[in-house]
């Protein structure tokens, strides 16, 4: 049997459980510089664990997912999905830097995952995200391209990754 | 006298005094996500001063400068510094979200500023800068059109904006 899952426009309500969207209009922006500049401020908080833990900035350049895990040469448009990862000593966010839409896949909060947990958004070109600490996601989702994503994460001591394989006999299966 | 100042590329090196330029390329990548994704990884530092300070990721939306700034309606292509400013408590992050240029101004790590002590250079729309915890800047400086930057940078108590003006009688005048 395979578990077809399908995106959800991305918002601010509908992420709360996972993280935070970061886009110009998600707050009332303060005028800042004289009056040239609109500062939405506070999109997302930047979280580290520990007291030695510092947060840095990085860029992911992801090749596109729906190219790649395609099961047939002429079918760009499904991906497998097999593992999620999580992170718990910080926040790690994404912002685009290409100008192309992206998938974000994110789960509940559970100790052991069944595909119902799993929940799809579709995230515009304009639309950052910020994965609270420990939320299970799956690694970057770039569409279409080759797209560079700015990453906002922690840097510290210690195993920040966990990760959670689904049963090879369960198969999921990303549709656009 | 007016005293002009004209931009030079911005490149690491040339920055280095200021803060990071952050961009892919800038270091080796790693590979990440099982071959999916090159991590050019902690491309700069955030910096917090205090121990209740943090982090927190924004969205500037600047006024394109060189229109606002012109002297005459037919003339873009210039604009008139006035002030800098710098943060002590924190570092602060630009990155580029509209596929535009934009100015980098800033300013030797003196307490007297001189038109001699300013530097500007012109990033490319796929490089971000980070300026270090006090580094004398200038607002941002869009050019062509509205454009929006992501913006990382530190939040707490205290006031973390110092400005220095400069003499009104020296006229600096930026010249593309």
């Amino acid at each position: 049997m395979t578990f077809i899952l399908k995106p959800e426009p991305l918002t601010t309500e509908a992420f709360a459980p996972f993280g935070d969207v970061v886009e110009a209009g998600a707050t009332t922006a303060i005028m800042i510089n004289g009056g040239n500049t609109e500062r939405y401020d506070s999109l997302a908080r930047v979280r580290v664990e520990n007291s030695d833990d510092h947060a840095v900035i990085n860029i992911f350049r992801a090749q596109p997912r729906m190219t790649q895990y395609g099961q047939r040469a002429t079918d760009k448009r499904t991906m497998q999905v097999e593992m999620m990862e999580r992170h718990p000593f910080g926040s790690q966010s994404f912002q685009p830097l290409s100008g192309e839409p992206y998938l974000v896949l994110v789960a509940d909060a559970l100790e052991d995952l069944k595909p119902e947990n799993l929940h799809l958004f579709l995230a515009r070109a304009d639309q950052g995200i910020n994965y609270h600490k420990n939320t299970w996601h799956h690694p970057v989702l770039g569409l279409n391209k080759v797209c560079d994503f700015l990453v906002v994460d922690r840097k510290g001591s210690g195993n920040n990754c966990e990760e959670f394989y689904f049963d090879q006999d369960q198969r999921i299966e990303i549709q656009l």
